[in-house]
């Protein structure tokens, strides 16, 4: 009978000295000095070195590490032994060793890091296994805990509304289309119409969920399928919502900080130190500084990542852009009082990316049916949200966050792909 | 300028006496009796009543009491006062009233709870203001919050898959297409296969997301979009896991009870009382305690509702059936070794209904192809999946729990939809 794991690699510490310890997970590295034999062991949380001794370590174990290969799954029973000699101060010496599984060589390389993204995206599941994706997706986990646990704090509620819609919610982006029984469908590109609702009851809203958007352009900033960190809150207004997201940041950058040596190790230098306030830059401010930069940017034209990333000497790496031109924003968002042109909107930019994009949003049914027409929608055709706006709806605002791009800014990753387990874009559908 | 809420209706006790505070919400109810009126304004946690009286109240804020309409929007500043009367024990008296949006007729009946299951999800989002809905949603969101809890402890992390896909990932169930620019793809059923393969990288995870079955029944219990938590771990098997959802189990009953009196208030009698141990009913067992019963039920039959209802006289509320025979089950269930007929599997019944089902599954690559053969599926179609189980896999085991229909069933709820925000089935694709 296989025991089960009692620690992962990284809790195997020189505390536990002289303790039985049942560790498991994969062969990373084999030396055989003869006599002395080390395996180094992976597990998702680090690594273990293994110490086979002729004279201590039984026979029979002995004589199975020269058919162990690369990624073979191993479950060792062992006593801990701090020492001077291995690298992380501790080692283990085994007493009963179970392959549980072999290994082929696999076709992507975990150890040099040498393959090329695509084979690395094409053999994913072996990809994943590499130490720097163990960082960087254990690091999302945590990313995603700290996030979720300061809007708790706000007593924001989760929510989940459907993702196969029957309509384009808010126009503009391209949608994929499902079959549903006899009709066709969509696929939602945000929650935005549905979390707007909610604040008419559950009053603060927010959702971890799939996103959608059929967009044909395969950047290095893109993808079809992205999973979307939404909240929307009731008697809110968007200053209200930067605060909480000056939070989240502050949050996000300390679980980021204290996993900065794991992540250092596997060349990965995130870019955020540490967060005290956020700037909130006026719009206005931002297109006079580039002007003076010489960029040629105008009132009402929307900044490129290029520009965005020449304001970080001004505001440093993560800075806010508020008060947008009602022109850049869509339907629902609500104007300046005395200001018409100016919304209250706001993005948030870390390294040069838009993560984080939100407004207070229009919680009038004539303001909102007013933009529609201003912009060419209909508003009968949205009828039965609008409608939800004659039941007592309070004001709101809200953001809508891009969860990989943020993993892949926050960690200075080059494409967003490696910020997804398994991306879905324009040509890959697969694995 | 509108104050900020400062306390939600349920923070309002008696211990504020004295205090000035900001409420915000929906006018339930008004009582005007000449000098003295009653405003009852309901919010996502509760009640509170607001006192207006003639001589105390300034008299513009009076004058507005007329004019309110219930399910208007008000933000409130006023001073708390303990009160013998009131029956929470507290009441508002106002300074000053914001009146930030007007209210039509509600197309639902919030107060008598008289409107019928479709009207209700016709006009889901007025619906949703219902105290009951209110109750419904904010324990579904502490019950998310829980089982995330109990799994990090556990040291899983947070995944998410693809939901879409290239082909079916099981077979078996019927799937939504989707247009995938020039390919057709499919809307993924679970996320099974995926989360298997990171079980070889990320050893234990859990993704909590939308899955599609695009059956044609329609029925109380079915819904074509739903919420799957999904977990499995690496190095573990059904018993682990098993033991895992009893702590997840008693987490949610701990949950609910802490919530029993405002559950209680809107009609809803949680089923659970305690989880302790949870009985392991061996398949066999089940079948012959039925067939005792005088239900014509054979080795090899699965258990319908109306049987599992039955077992409850012998094994209480919650039980898991385990050990399924291998016909019952998918091609990646474990067979029990040296009872291969049977299958280390299980399912959890919670008053009478399938909340969770789960296995050790196969870790061996040479055992899938062969349970894929007797099937009639054919390995080649699967060779994406296969090839992962050559680079070293470790055993592992999982669960996958329907979460709307463990609310329905943990709540005592009569339709699958009242555990939903907006329900998507057979004929409903809006709102």
């Amino acid at each position: 009978m296989v025991p089960r794991k009692t620690h992962f690699t990284s809790e195997i510490t020189p505390e536990l000295n002289g303790r039985e310890v049942v560790v498991a997970g994969w062969v990373w590295e084999i030396r055989d000095l003869g006599r002395v034999k080390f395996v180094v062991l992976r597990d998702r949380e680090g690594f273990v070195q293994l110490t086979f001794k002729a004279g201590r370590t039984p026979d029979d174990l002995l004589s199975k590490i020269p058919q162990l290969n690369k990624e073979d799954v191993v479950v060792v029973r062992g006593i801990v032994e701090a020492s001077k000699i291995a690298k992380s101060g501790v080692e283990v010496f085994p007493q009963e060793m179970w392959v549980v599984a072999k290994a082929r060589p696999l076709p992507v390389d975990l150890w040099e890091g040498t393959s090329d993204l695509p084979t690395r995206l094409k053999y994913r599941a072996a990809d994943l296994k590499s130490p720097r994706n163990l960082a960087i997706f254990t690091t999302a986990s945590e990313i995603l805990k700290a996030v979720r646990e300061v809007l708790y704090r706000h007593k924001f509620v989760e929510v989940f509304t459907p993702k196969i819609i029957a309509t384009s919610t808010e126009g503009g982006a391209e949608l994929f289309a499902v079959l549903y029984f006899e009709r066709v469908a969509y696929l939602a590109q945000s929650p935005q119409l549905y979390k707007e609702q909610l604040t008419a009851s559950l009053e603060r809203v927010f959702e971890i969920a799939p996103a959608y958007r059929a967009e044909k352009h395969n950047t290095d900033y893109h993808l079809n399928e992205f999973i979307s960190i939404d909240g929307e809150g009731a008697f809110m207004d968007y200053n209200d919502i930067m605060d909480v997201l000056e939070e989240i940041m502050r949050s996000i950058a300390s679980v980021v900080n204290s996993r900065r040596d794991r992540l250092e190790k596997v060349g990965i230098r995130p870019v955020l130190e540490k967060v005290d306030k956020i700037p909130r830059v006026d719009y206005d401010e931002a297109v006079e500084r580039l002007r003076a930069l010489g960029y040629d940017v105008k009132w009402g034209d929307d900044l490129t990542v290029e520009m965005q990333k020449a304001l970080t000497k001004f505001y440093g790496p993560l800075y806010f852009i508020v008060n947008f031109p009602a022109s850049l924003r869509p339907f629902y968002t609500k104007r300046i009082d005395g200001d018409p042109k100016k919304t209250e909107s706001y993005d948030l930019i870390l390294d040069g990316i838009e993560v984080v994009s939100g407004a207070t949003r229009i919680h009038r049914r004539e303001d909102l049916e007013r933009e529609m027409r201003e912009r060419g929608l209909d508003p009968a055709a949205f009828e039965s949200h609008l409608s939800v706006f004659d039941w007592g709806m309070p004001p709101h605002a809200g953001f809508g966050m891009g969860f990989n791009r943020l993993l892949m800014s926050l960690l200075g990753l080059k494409n967003v792909r490696e910020a997804v387990l398994y991306p879905r874009d324009r040509y890959r559908l697969e694995p």
